[in-house]
């Protein structure tokens, strides 16, 4: 391959350190969009992102270019060498600009790639394993303050935004994924928005949020009981930890005897506990996912994510539920960082897991 | 044609009625897709969605797909009658999903279809414009209930957040786009996010911000004065606010008489008259965009835009501004609803915008 040209926000920053936020890149134009050739990088910006994008790529070339890319782009391959074939990140290109792109330069091959970056990402180095540690610290020291202000009678939006304006006014640069705050029998749906349902004593209260800080993301679920549970409550959510720590055990014990087991292997460890108690069927989504400058990247641990030695270093989230559809839902999530070289297991979300009483 | 086959998450909203939030199609799969036919329109949703699919769609046939649609795609094309051509959205489906449906059902001829749908919304329904409007009276409601906690001392994040608040709170479903609120000469920077900085006595604060109601937008910008405005703010101000209304003059004037300007023509009436000021080159974006479904959608009014008549009816944002490097910036937005037929001319946005020192 002589060249690769994406487009993906995350490998952007991965691979040319230009920043964008989180959709930014529907409004940025080509900003953004890169070509790494044999001997150099270029960054596309127009004139509303040149200066960030010198600031922030280091030896990057920086190329101002509007909306059309294919008009310049047969000069462009010229300009770094004789480009014979280059990898196009084909999941992402929409099928109208690789046309462009082809009909611009017909001598030079576009080959799709898929993943190649993405497969890079899921290892992490210690730099990005600081910033995700990072982000977990900010969102564990955002709920700690919130717990004051969670009583009978405010409502889940109110709550959420107080979550948010926590993060963001105390070290995250922006959200990994809107707040989840969902009370009672909402807490059953995994997807779920806040909504302006009152928050009631005796109730579930989840919430799923993350910040991002230098780019890095946190993803945590806390689950906590508004007044005193009711037994049943607390049974699920007994459960539900039990199912967690199964599968913290399962890699503790992998990492002790130098193994890496499969993101499939650990999922199921987590699962048949669920199953055991009769609950299989109220736990329908996977056991985690990989977090780094996406909220959801590689390795997957689900039943159907690949059999094979999850990659190291790595972090990913360790997320366990159960939901009673209209009753109650409880799930616990923790990021896990994996480290089998270094026989090293640490959360990095510290707030705690035990049975927590608010309001 | 005899299909056409959709993925934009505005154009699902708009032909199907289903709803995804902003950034949800990234993690909602095959959820959202949608394939019409002549007699049928089919819906894609997975197991997360097809509740709240079949609720919205009304008519609409929901299919549970799940990551894989090229394996299902030849048994639908054939269920949906003999498709020989089916239209889709280039400009939006990536190459390697294009490349995977031609595969699946090779008699099928895919046609690139770009723009079609984006050319239907810009013309706008009345239950389209109620909703505009409930967006921006949300927005306007919102910036009234800030002003009396717009201090010197407050950060930019803090103001930030607090709009936001404010917003989803009372009435908002979500953001049009991220709050931008930017002090002094941060306000220089038409694409700038809210920072730590505090606000200080004797300079502009710009808010510009946006609610979604009913899935449809508001956009509005505002520049406010921190204590008495400098001489020099002041002047830059009344420049704007002349240049806007010499844009709203030219448009009520070429509705009285019958007229459909051009996008093109009014960003020029708005130009000239900074430009004459000595301030052309403080003014680099467009005059204005449509607003519906997406916050910047058709028509364009900006110097490139094509000259050819507005649509009608339809509503658009009229911002000039102008920004002086490392001093200040003044920009002042409002949503227009433009009726050639009916010979109406509305201003959406209702916060004052003369002169507003807060404080």
């Amino acid at each position: 391959m002589d060249g690769y040209f994406g487009v993906r926000r995350e490998n952007t920053r991965y691979l040319t350190g230009f920043e964008l936020g989180e959709g930014e890149e529907k409004v940025a134009g080509n900003s953004g969009q890169f070509l790494v050739g044999r001997d150099e990088v270029v960054v596309f910006a127009d004139s509303r992102y040149t200066l960030a994008a010198r600031q922030q790529t280091g030896g990057a070339r920086v190329e101002q270019v509007y909306n059309d890319l294919s008009a310049r782009w047969a000069t462009l391959l010229e300009g770094m060498g004789s480009m014979r074939r280059v990898a196009v990140e084909a999941g992402f290109v929409p099928y109208a600009v690789w046309r462009r792109l082809a009909e611009a330069a017909p001598n030079v091959e576009l080959v799709a790639a898929e993943g190649w970056v993405e497969q890079l990402r899921q290892t992490k180095e210690p730099s990005e394993l600081e910033r995700v540690a990072a982000a977990c610290a900010v969102a564990d020291a955002a709920l700690e303050r919130l717990l004051p202000r969670i009583k009978a009678g405010v409502t889940e939006i109110e709550l959420a935004m107080d979550l948010e304006w926590e993060m963001r006014t105390n070290g995250a640069e922006a959200l990994a994924f809107e707040v989840a705050c969902l009370s009672g029998p909402n807490a059953a749906l995994p997807h779920g928005t806040p909504s302006s349902r009152t928050v009631r004593e005796g109730e579930v209260l989840l919430f799923d949020f993350g910040a991002q800080v230098c780019g890095y993301r946190s993803d945590m679920t806390r689950t906590l009981f508004v007044g005193q549970p009711t037994a049943h409550d607390r049974e699920i959510y007994e459960l539900v930890a039990r199912s967690q720590q199964a599968a913290i055990d399962a890699l503790a014990h992998a990492i002790a005897a130098g193994d890496r087991p499969s993101g499939r292997q650990i999922d199921k460890v987590a699962r048949d506990v669920i199953h055991a108690a009769g609950h299989g069927d109220h736990y329908g989504h996977g056991l985690g996912h990989g977090i780094g400058l996406a909220t959801h990247e590689l390795p997957s641990l689900g039943r159907t994510a690949p059999d094979v030695p999850l990659p190291s270093p790595t972090v990913f989230s360790v997320e366990p539920g159960t939901y009673l559809d209209g009753v109650t839902g409880v799930r616990i999530e923790d990021l896990l960082l994996f480290d089998a070289g270094e026989r090293r297991l640490e959360r990095l979300t510290l707030f705690p897991r035990e049975v927590t009483v608010v309001g």
